[in-house]
């Protein structure tokens, strides 16, 4: 049960956005940007940041919300973030994305844990300034929005369809689209 | 020395902001919900939470900056802001705001530290719904704000009277007001 009254019974954060709308508007409007505006990395690799995030910060909404996303946009689907989940440095992914997913998983475990070798590798394996700062943002934000999940200890769905459902939503009109939609309901 | 090339030689999250506008926008938009708008917690006292917070996490910009907009806008100033710092449980402070700091302390270390007993403790002391979320919210959102700032290994400038100066113009046009006139510069 979440630790405070919420005005719906929406599950994860969707209850936190309907309770708060003034905060759920910056909060959208920034992972529009960071996981679906035009980048050189693909939404799939993005999501995928985010997953892996969420997963280590053993958040089960944000972990299964964002596996959907990567998944239903990476061509590899659900296995592949499975197998970044399990064992990073064995999934068969770019080097590239493998350098960034070490970068975000550096800073899951704080920003001081980011070191210039990281930075390095990534660099070698072709990452731009850019690339590196998003994966910085991204890896930073969900451990927000998982700590604000779990933090008001909010009610995750068990069924595995209804993150699917969403991920189809999310692939199609994106979060804004989504949470425009969300207010416009009574 | 920043991990990636900035476009400026601004310090610290300002120097993130310069490189990157399109998220610059809604972090700025989400910390003048969070720590300027009415609230029935002042701004000093939501600047404190946003200070204990980067603190924990040993980000020395973060902690500069928001303890001195903390101390500018609380009648004790920065004494209590350290005394916060040093032993929370020492702190000469209302009942409400140290139960509330210990939910963002919990956050801090992660969402699911936090327990059902520290928000009964909250409610006990008067918190509201409101509060305890918007306590949860800015201690997530500056785990985000800290790892981003030291993620990347931005520049925290030395002397006090840096924070200074930018507490009062914190003060007087709050964060989006700070954000339109940096942009405007050349």
């Amino acid at each position: 049960m979440p630790h405070i009254s919420l005005n719906s019974d929406e599950p994860g954060i969707r209850g936190l956005f309907r309770f708060r709308p003034e905060t759920a508007r910056p909060l959208n409007e920034l992972v529009e940007v960071l996981l679906r505006q035009e980048s050189t990395l693909t939404p799939g690799e993005r999501e995928l940041i985010a997953a892996y995030v969420s997963a280590l910060n053993e958040c089960r909404y944000c972990y299964n919300s964002h596996a959907a996303y990567a998944a239903a946009q990476l061509p590899e689907g659900m296995e592949l973030v499975e197998q970044v989940r399990a064992d990073l440095d064995a999934a068969p992914i770019s080097g590239k994305l493998r350098a960034l997913l070490a970068i975000a998983g550096a800073v899951q475990q704080g920003g001081l844990k980011v070191g210039d070798k990281d930075v390095t590798a990534a660099r070698e394996q072709g990452a731009t300034d850019l690339e590196i700062h998003d994966t910085v943002l991204i890896a930073a934000a969900f451990c927000m929005f998982n700590r604000y999940v779990d933090g008001l200890a909010t009610i995750a769905p068990t069924d595995p369809a209804d993150y699917a459902a969403r991920a189809e939503r999310i692939v199609s009109i994106g979060y804004l689209g989504l949470l425009a939609q969300s207010q416009s309901r009574t």
